[in-house]
């Protein structure tokens, strides 16, 4: 990982939707495309700000007292503690930042955990 | 600064090339935005990789053995210790990510250095 990184080409990679992709490191944090369609499940990080880029679509980060809608070119960091669940109703290409070892779906588990990878 | 960012926007409020602004923090990260026009200045970050994404435009990150070149939506970390001078001939828009509290110029010092602001 020595060399630049095309997100967009990375994005083609990914083989579905909440499926995510290490593409590089910063220090300690790991720097991770995920393609987003449909919703993801409500969950905090107890130990982490969490950081989203939307690439391209939209995408919506429900918090528990309003939307945050992102399009194209729009961050949002979600302070750590702070529950939230992603959604997409139309498929979003993400890029999100978060410490090495951050579980994706944090505190709440379940079937669309992803184990971390390099793409 | 608890609500969505919109990078180009941040990008309009900037003055002038190499003037960077702070638009959000990832704990102990500051996510900053600067316009590159020219080149800077050659330094290292002795306790940091740094990372570069490009919006728009064209950004070429010298290495002493190589150029890094990119295009928006590319990104390359620099690994902390080397020695890196970004130029861009025509203008380009980056987002920066580094610890707070990293100088600019890193160990060059000089009269490119900026002092850490919110935008």
């Amino acid at each position: 990982m020595d060399d630049k990184v095309n997100l967009a080409e990375k994005i083609g990679l990914l083989e579905e939707p909440y499926v995510p992709g290490i593409v590089g490191y910063l220090n300690d944090y790991k720097l991770v495309v995920v393609r987003v369609r449909g919703e993801f499940v409500w969950h905090e990080h107890e130990d982490t700000d969490d950081f989203f880029l939307v690439l391209e679509g939209r995408l919506t980060i429900q918090l528990r007292d309003r939307d945050i809608v992102l399009s194209a070119g729009e961050m949002f960091v979600v302070p750590r503690g702070v529950e939230h669940c992603p959604r997409a109703d139309e498929e979003a290409h993400v890029l999100l930042i978060e410490p090495r070892g951050t579980v994706n779906t944090g505190d709440a588990g379940g079937e669309l955990t992803a184990e971390e990878r390099e793409i």
